[in-house]
């Protein structure tokens, strides 16, 4: 995918953009020959995303042409983990007398900002989904982007019609936009919390729970308090802030949100990555040890564990040796047809196998059922239950 | 390590070497230069093995000037997984009415050999381990080498004097020695079931449990029951054998014996493969299925895998968190304290920090305790504990 749809590149634009980044024109050049710089197709073929992380520039950042120069959304920051609450939090925000600690929600990562006039859902990888940007611009108040049309949100779709990762765990009936950052354009700058809440609150948008501020010093009890909570509901967990947003956050899951992400991957345990297993898996063993979990704790969260590995895997090889295809079963709910045949010419070009079955009529909508193929593990399964080897 | 143990490599040598392995001379001069065909230090300096699978010749096979030619010990052949036993013993062996089946015992691999005169200890890799030939020399009757000095046993070195693979299961003492396959130097081709069964008896060789031959059609079944008796025991296996070896064999393993490997694997996490774990993980998963295990059987068996993996991580880091030093401890018992040294010298040799305790005379023997240091578990962890990232 993407080879070559950069095409023919014009010099002059070569040459504006080196000056814009501050990259020589060679590199510039070389980053569009690799595709690391890539244009978008279609209607949004105006729109360059950083395929990689290049220079600071992270991986999803979107550029475009804006007057004689450019203007750049940049990417999600990569939120780092704190593997043990103490003394990761206080020695990571040293020097802050608070950290404020919200929600970390489980959905799909997306900005929504105005470029040229037009609403647009940009997805981590710095694409623009058609079904993303239909739902924002249906659930969100688009006099915010008029208001200010230089701030960028950076949230997550969540819910069951979320194509990409469909949760119930939320009460939410289709899909709903929780904010978590509101960032400037170019600089990539965030607001500061108590700015972003106020301006989140003034448009009726939808934002992570705040859980509060907390001191430095008694924050990793308060999290651990937090995030259990949160596990029994099977929610993720959460991301743990400077109020200024000065300092990068960092995150800290639940126990149910690692078991939860190990029951997909055995799932599909022939695509999904052995780092992304073991890292979970790990996560496990220093929340027990931070927690000085006693024997039935520890019990409960063993067999959770295992149960979460073996169990997807049985049910997978169960159902390739029953004579059934595996795939990941998705919903969408449009508004117009038009959005369901978009995305499944966006899913094609990204190389997602999917098919979609007919829209039903749901009030003034269509649900659309899609399931994604999950060839690999399949035809593994297949091959071993008939005899091959590994 | 290894790094330039060549030196110079005479050019006649390289052209009788490439005349006998029928390649040409410039790629057994490559061989030589990447080190693929490595020369044995010190006393052996004479033995060069493979380092790495070079046309259908096994890693670790060894090779040695031999009048004006040279002899060759064939490395341990690779031995495919069942990954189910039904249908994969059908297809593999079609053609044949049965299978041998034997028993895969959990140590350390070792082909035992005369060459040039002397008893030779090989391992897998085709170095000379010091402590295992002394072990050999003293546990195996030395004259079956006098009389059939073309033929090479293929054994396991057992017990928990084992510093490599240290295990109680077995009953064994100190170590023991047994064998599952004679081959032919040079050709690397087996005896018969049946031959090497007898020869073994006529020398008292200890060997591997056969648990009969099987008929093709019920072996799958016959084989299972087998494997869940081993695993009562903790033993680790089968595998299951042409009689006349000329197919190669097939294995099959219990699930203790997945999550014993499990258990050492999470000790260590930052150190096992990812694929090592993944694949010990898989094959629970396809044995729960093929033995069409009921919700108890599999409860037991996910709560099983569940703390096979966590028990060990947590150890870990309690231990690092309390301040220990993470390490494996292993034994040796020799005869002669210069075997000591010089397994000293041959571990620090493959790059393996280990610390030799005071040896404590047992017998006409000495004991001496080994603690192998797992360096990267050991630091990874402590710079969690300290609040640094992943």
């Amino acid at each position: 995918m993407n080879k070559g749809e950069n095409g023919e590149i014009d010099p002059d634009f070569v040459a504006r953009l080196a000056h814009y980044l501050g990259f020589d024109e060679g590199r510039v050049q070389h980053l569009f020959e690799k595709n690391y710089f890539a244009r978008n197709w279609g209607k949004h073929d105006y729109l360059f995303r950083f395929d990689k992380e290049i220079s600071h520039i992270e991986r999803g950042t979107v550029l475009y042409e804006k007057g004689d120069s450019f203007e750049v959304i940049m990417g999600f920051p990569k939120i780092r983990r704190a593997m043990v609450l103490d003394p990761t939090i206080k020695k990571y925000f040293s020097g802050l007398e608070k950290v404020a600690v919200e929600e970390k929600m489980n959905g799909y990562n997306v900005r929504v900002a105005k470029v040229k006039g037009e609403i647009l859902a940009i997805t981590r990888s710095g694409y623009i989904c058609p079904y993303t940007t239909e739902r924002a611009k249906e659930k969100l108040d688009l006099r915010f982007f008029d208001d200010f049309p230089e701030l960028v949100l950076y949230g997550e779709m969540l819910g069951p019609d979320n194509p990409y990762v469909p949760k119930e765990i939320y009460g939410i009936e289709s899909v709903e936009f929780y904010i978590f950052d509101i960032r400037e354009k170019n600089s990539g700058n965030p607001l500061s919390i108590s700015r972003k809440r106020k301006i989140l609150e003034e448009y009726s948008f939808l934002q992570v729970e705040c859980f509060g501020e907390f001191p430095l010093q008694t924050a990793a009890e308060e999290i651990a308090k937090v995030v259990r909570k949160l596990g029994e509901k099977e929610h993720e967990g959460v991301v743990i802030k400077d109020p200024e947003m000065i300092l990068a956050p960092l995150k800290y899951t639940s126990s149910q949100s690692n078991c939860s992400d190990l029951r997909h991957a055995f799932r599909f345990y022939n695509e999904a990555g052995r780092d992304y297993m073991l890292s979970r898996i790990v996560r496990e063993g220093f929340q027990t040890v931070e927690w000085n979990e006693n024997e039935a704790e520890f019990k409960k969260r063993y067999m959770q564990l295992g149960e979460s590995i073996l169990n997807p895997l049985r049910e997978s090889i169960r159902s390739v040796k029953d004579g059934k295809r595996l795939y990941e079963e998705a919903r969408i709910r449009v508004k117009e047809l038009k959005t369901a045949t978009e995305f499944g010419n966006y899913l094609k070009r990204l190389g997602i196998d999917a098919i979609f079955e007919e829209p039903q009529p749901i009030g003034n909508e269509y649900l659309i059922i899609i399931k994604k193929v999950n060839k690999s593990t399949n035809d593994k399964t297949q091959a071993i239950l008939e005899g091959e080897f590994w």
